[in-house]
């Protein structure tokens, strides 16, 4: 984001206890996004490509020029078992950077899915190969390979900051960061509400009103609510 | 939608006769509304969170501050079998203000699903649930309980005005409100429609044209219609 | 788009040889845009109405008036095998002209499918049916049948010009065209494209970079990249 | 908004008293909007074509269909000294159903302005007459005059329910909706708040904070905010 | 639009004679558009950077890559006096391709301004020196040089399809193509639309009403029309 | 944006020396925007209230709440001479956040302008107190004072990461943020462009051609540009 980031790949970066993103994975997105004071979703124009997948990985981040798909390759060499990419443009682009060639390159490196604020393509062979995508867009309109941009450092993708080794959490509700100094504290803050959740189901199914169970009669009554 | 209004639940409504709500399910959502005489369709961005979900319902109409789901307890109240939620915030939000626990709660008392001019999360549940939701957003941002709406008064939900006790028809095409006192007669003109179409689909699956079925040519010529 | 050509319906169009068209079906809408030079993709918002259909067809072009579906009628006529509707209105619309009778009429004739700048319904059975739909909206909207508008003259569709007998390429990807006089030097580019995926896709899985596949190493750092 | 009333021109509406409807003017959309309790404001994509315009007026509804501003001559009958046409498309549109003739025809007639769920055309000579116009779109492209719809029935405009003799409150802010029957008690409530805010805005113009002339800070500490 | 054409500057084009184009430019781009039979309106998100400018000129057609206006330099040296550059990305892209250096270069060249379906920037000194520029977006975001397009060959902008040597009629409105070969035929009918006009004009002002001057009662009432 | 940062107000920011932020003002956002290297551009939705404000100021950021406007007040007691405030919403909001008290209680500490991803209302008085606004939206919808945020954080609006103290450009062509320890090189960079351009532009306005002036054509040649 400064101008001395620019054309720079981060080799090394640090990333989250593997049993810690295991867990957000299990969470799924809104229960993480609760947990951690209702922060860090992305615009909820990231939609999946497909229905179903849930998952949670460690952040290669990719700043690149609107168009220009040049990045990914750079990053791919950088992606380890269980990490996940995400792509910010420059500039608003909806181009399908990203194809079923990549996604089995990202996957033979262990690479797990794709975060990216632009368009993507070969939906079919992707939902075939069960390679995650949450995208703004989906474009066949192809890209070029001119410019630099950088990798693994922080960006902005989908109006959320995004730095490398952050954990992604992404499933059909959208995509959550979860800073990777937080990870482990949002986990068992999350795991709590899972525990708590349970037992709220078992009483709604059972008739119970949210009213009695979260006592709102008295404060909704203290605010004024007339039943007529 | 009056100064009066605001802080209200509305606990005895009437409703159509489970008969007719059933009937227009069958007939679903584009035959009732051209039944009906091409009105009462909410905007297209309504849309369903899975594919294949066709229902017809009674309104439980819900008038709710942005980002803030309080009122949706207070509504769940007044399900009763055969109920849908249709909530329409006092002004424009995609906060998902709605999830599985609300889900359970509704469906425990008969509720059958929802419409929002908002967000909806946990999708992947909702999904399994079977229960189903059209909506503006899927968003997993989480809604405060701060501020009182009311419950059961007239609202206008993704454009249409709906007032409680309405027949809310929804599928795959999107949703359309029926007025509680015309449902019946639209019942008749829709299931008359239906009738009609299939003798029509016979004609044309066995070749026949529009253009002859319909008398079109002698119109289309006089209208200055030119094959060259 | 001249003022000549309203209200008229073009009989006689020339159509590509089938085999040409089956090929460029099997290639797909990215491979085929990248082949003839990244051009010929309407916008991304076109959509098809489900997920896994593929298809290449002859263009039978619709200039309709917003809101107005009676030239589907008269194209109906013009449809031969392997042929798909192309509708563009005159000026926006939503509104949803095309549903099941309209379909089962075009295939009766023998046509495959349907790409419409506004809106299409009944959804469910189309989707039964499995006629192919690719659409900027889904809306139960019903149209009139009113104005004139042409049939088999150039039009602008999602902002691309669609000429009579060009081909259209459609799958989940979203919707191409290409050029009646350029389709068999497509194809064959198309063809050896997908050749050269092959071999990369191989490579690509065994774990091999792009960077070294493609031998990118050198030219980025010729721009300055920096690892650090 | 119910199947009886397509085709309906109700000729004589009631209008509130023209003092109030001056003192609602002169509050203006944002203080109105407030005293009123936040309720009644139509979707912020309703602009002005010129800045400046400062109104309140009563309405005459129009419900038009798609494309066709016949319903607009039928209404102009219909209106009287101050009041103010208000137009919503059953189904939307962009189209440009108003200009300068229909505005000489409404002056003519003591209309003061147009609020139109659509589009609106000669924009130069509209804003040369000083002619007031809320609209969705500003567009040239021309309706028909085909179909029936309604005159002074209640509508919904831009996400809010309009009834005929409502007043309508526009300036640069957009436009709101007060109801005929709270119009009295809402004007009180703006002159209370307008007389209020004139003392704050002296006392901050001087350079006193909000947080201590609204006695801010205890209630913000006790939600726990902490300077750093 | 074919693979022929990218790549190529068409040096001579065909133009309007100067007095047609002045007599359109003089008529406005509603009067154009329903003079030529409501066609040839560009997508109503083209709007001026500032009020009041109209014109009309000859279209010198540009097809650049997105992000990239190299081209437009290329077509600078084709502008003759009385000519307007139109621009159409290859892919949507809202960067900031045109900037006040460019139009001191057109304007010294004898253009009168530019039509762009992509962003424009320095809106500040372009007012200043009433350089008129029509678009779809205003941002500052900085363009390459790195790819051929075309100049003058037939390009879709804005949804319209525009030849070289179109004439372009742009003001308040929006933006309208009429067809080199139509010009003149479009004149004479617009022109008497105008004539036409001025009459209807004084009469509504008179307070007559269209209902009567159009001659519509009787057509409403056997259309069905009910006063009430 | 990490969850130690919520409910915090840091008082003590550094700023840019004034003489570096009046440069920077002078030179405009698009040169800024190219002499940073093309970054720190927020989004083109983001438009001034009214035309011809042209600044630069030091940030004092804020998140707050959707619909919640208690943080600005907070923010204000930060305001030193030439800072400007910088509001994100946690999630997308149109509401009205910001109005004419509030720009007077800005203006009273020193402060000359607002950057805000949602809404502003009291356009006529903010415009005639030559308050300069960009924001994504006019709206009159009010807020409310319930939730804490933070004021003096790293903040993401509209779509770039903005820190406290970093230099805000903002015109005509939008908003765009320097890092505060870029901000005395950038502006040399910018400096240096107008000076650059100055000459351009006279040799321009002589009738020279970019192609010559840039010297474009041998580039072209070889990238297989042909003239016909």
């Amino acid at each position: 984001m400064s101008m001395k980031n620019q054309g720079v790949v981060v080799q090394k970066i640090q990333r989250v206890d593997p049993q810690v993103i295991k867990g957000l994975a299990e969470c799924g997105v809104a229960t993480v996004h609760e947990a951690q004071g209702r922060i860090g979703l992305l615009a909820s124009y990231m939609r999946p490509i497909y229905s179903g997948a849930s998952i949670a990985a460690s952040a290669i981040t990719i700043s690149a020029p609107p168009g220009d798909n040049w990045m990914i390759h750079v990053a791919v060499e950088q992606v380890e078992t269980g990490d996940i990419l995400v792509l910010a443009p420059f500039s608003p682009s909806d181009a399908g950077y990203f194809g079923d060639l990549l996604a089995t390159s990202v996957r033979a490196r262990g690479g797990v899915g794709l975060v990216i604020d632009a368009g993507v393509r070969d939906i079919r062979t992707l939902t075939e190969m069960q390679f995650p995508v949450w995208s703004k867009a989906v474009c066949a309109q192809g890209t070029v390979k001119e410019t630099l941009g950088s990798v693994n450092i922080p960006i902005v993708c989908a109006g959320e900051l995004v730095n490398p080794g952050d954990v992604i959490v992404a499933d059909d509700d959208g995509v959550c960061v979860v800073r990777r100094e937080d990870a482990a504290e949002v986990l068992k803050k999350a795991q709590a509400r899972v525990a708590n959740e349970e037992s709220k189901r078992l009483r709604l199914a059972a008739g119970e009103l949210g009213l009695d169970i979260y006592d709102m009669r008295g404060k909704l009554a203290a605010k004024g609510l007339k039943y007529v």
